[in-house]
């Protein structure tokens, strides 16, 4: 695979000298955050990538205890706001911050907790509908948690429309003629992770799109736009045991999006696309920072958010989107243009919620523990990265450039706090 | 769906009179192979596809076996030659002979048989390499019968490499360094038919095709052009049961083109593609045709290929390529351009082989008893037909006009008896 690498003005080398001096700062933004006093108070929150950063498949990275060690008062209770921002859709949030508390030895709680399908929480427009859902694992559990009233899975879908799902030679139903049953209307389509026997999904999934929400019908001819499709986490591939990158879900959507438009001649759409590098994850992991500070009567704002990250394009790409957001955001308000408030009036009610954000910033952290190796950049004569990102984000190559290289976790930890003159003891 | 369908200038009604009278005969060539006298001894063939003009499905097409019975003299003997021509690829030809003969209650042999990747038989050069094969069903037999002294499935690969396969979570392996186990170099990848997990055998064949035949290795950075990648059956849909048509192994190979395609950012190339359209198909059933005539001692030379299908995207667009081959070439002859046979003489044996073909014409006869309906032709406002052939073949609507078009597979034998004036009793 050819990794794409940010050109990285400065790189680490592996020594990691106690105690913390700043290092591995690059870039115009680095020293921005410094203050003349120690704070005691936060001003600041860090969002956590977990795969890569805290863990690599189920094996732990050993730098992530000693950073949390660093987090927590000798109460145990976090000392600054902490989000664990994860791409995984699979499971429920729940299961894992029991995951985390028991790797990192600090009690998690589910509320610390952003999957990538966290922001359907905020979908109320469709759960009261009845929806498809793809991936593996507790799917009706997660569906129901995010508040999903009428889901249905493809396997229920499988069974109601046997005649469907023809690939699998020793899965092709014995009955040809199966009496009908009756299914209500489905009139969406939620992708929360990569399912397991791809071809039945994509088969039922495209079944749906083209029939407008009546699989078993026949194709219509006329269907486009099709019936909505929400999708979380576009990772086209994350880092486990084995020495190169595996398939993730964007690799699972590379194919969706292909086969909708070989059939059809035209583009699948997304309604929505959440999980890094989306605005809308990280306005969502923002929410959850400032809920944090609210419950623990931490008046001071939340001023920067630290994103840290073993992904260039997904960590690092979307850390910088959303910092561009909000520094735009932070130009109109300062040059009275009413756009903000706008922002509050228009749209679904979720987008009236988030548009309340209020940091000032969001600084990316890279650590070298996961996808990304500061010895795996491209040389010359390499020839030109190739953009792992989803088909619907523009590939711009600034938006790559980290605040921050750090060797791990806890050296991002340490660089924080020093940025930040945070002696909390 | 929208199928690709052609501009027919005749179609039919749903009356079939008999005895049979030349009906459905469209375009200009439907007269050209007429004999002024009754001819007992053939100077044609026939080649059929088998679903969606014998079968759909598992269910027989009750005019497979009329037509079937005029095929035969009473001694239960051919009265011509006839090749049965499927895309399918995932089970041995006398698996398919044995359903054929009992399905059409007349005994067919497995010579009689082509299956997608029959022309494999020719590629020695593969034979003696370690190759890996994806689809389902009798896989090692299936290459073993070709010729291959060294496939090894995909299913032995995971087992040998049991880290490389990570979609599903309830498959991962529990030992997270297995030991290494050595395996041969693979040297080229054979796309049999479509296979059960698609993301096993998408994840494995992309693996494969990014370490240059070394599995579980790193992703190298130079590995372009990838290893060959052979493959059979390119149809995108097929027609069973259901309403609309079912996934076919095209689009197994759209999800690894785009795969491939979104990590390198490079094209998949096929060192091969076999099954309908290619002209390598239309060739080797030729050759199994003039096989048949030369064991039955029939001297007349064969001019005329009839092949039947339900298909205008493969069987009606195969045989018209297959004709404008055949008419190039004769034109050629006719002038004493050596080329054809220059053909002969360089490229592998298998080209020096079927360069020998002789027959004059191929003819295609379009039934209505599969894909191809008449009353789902595109009318005024309801936009172009999308193409559902495989991305290397070039898209050229003239070839997608049959020369005949007939209700079932019976009148489409009436109708070249009536053509070729052939009375063998």
């Amino acid at each position: 695979m050819r990794r794409a690498l940010p050109p990285l003005r400065a790189l680490l080398g592996a020594a990691r000298p106690r105690p913390p001096a700043p290092r591995g700062m690059s870039g115009p933004r680095a020293e921005r955050s410094g203050h003349s006093a120690l704070s005691v108070l936060p001003s600041f929150g860090f969002l956590f990538d977990i795969d890569g950063v805290l863990v690599r498949g189920r094996t732990p990275i050993p730098a992530a205890r000693t950073a949390f060690q660093k987090l927590l008062n000798p109460q145990g209770q976090f000392l600054v706001p902490v989000v664990f921002v994860t791409n995984a859709g699979n499971c429920l949030r729940q299961k894992k911050a029991d995951q985390l508390s028991h790797l990192l030895g600090v009690p998690i709680s589910q509320d610390q907790v952003m999957m990538s399908h966290s922001p359907l929480r905020m979908f109320k427009h469709y759960h009261e509908k009845c929806v498809l859902v793809s991936g593996q694992g507790p799917l009706l559990d997660i569906a129901q948690d995010l508040g999903f009233c009428q889901p249905i899975t493809i396997d229920t879908l499988r069974e109601k429309r046997p005649l469907l799902d023809a690939v699998d030679h020793d899965r092709r139903p014995n009955v040809l003629s199966p009496s009908a049953v009756e299914l209500p209307k489905i009139e969406a389509v939620v992708l929360f992770g990569e399912p397991v026997r791809w071809e039945t999904s994509l088969q039922l999934i495209i079944d749906v799109l083209l029939t407008s929400g009546y699989p078993g019908n026949p194709y219509e001819q006329e269907n486009y736009p099709h019936i909505p499709v929400l999708a979380c986490n576009m990772d086209l591939m994350w880092v486990a045991e084995a020495q190169s990158p595996r398939f993730g879900h964007g690799t699972f959507m590379v194919c969706l999006e292909n086969i909708y438009k070989k059939i059809t001649g035209k583009e699948l759409k997304y309604e929505v696309l959440m999980g890094k590098p989306s605005r809308l994850t990280y306005q969502y992991a923002e929410h959850l920072i400032r809920a944090q500070a609210l419950q623990r009567s931490w008046e001071q704002p939340i001023q920067t958010l630290y994103a840290v990250g073993d992904n260039v394009m997904t960590d690092v790409y979307g850390a910088n989107l959303y910092n561009r957001f909000l520094q735009e955001r932070g130009r109109r308000r300062r040059a009275g243009d009413p756009a903000p408030c706008a922002e509050r009036q228009v749209g679904l009610g979720w987008q009236r919620e988030l548009a309340c954000a209020a940091a000032a910033r969001c600084s990316s952290v890279l650590v070298c523990t996961g996808v990304y190796s500061p010895r795996a950049q491209p040389g010359p004569g390499r020839g030109h990265p190739v953009f792992h990102g989803h088909r619907d984000f523009g590939f711009e190559p600034a938006l790559l450039q980290p605040d921050h290289v750090v060797p791990d976790v806890d050296a991002a930890v340490d660089l924080v706090f020093q940025l930040e003159n945070f002696a909390p003891h």
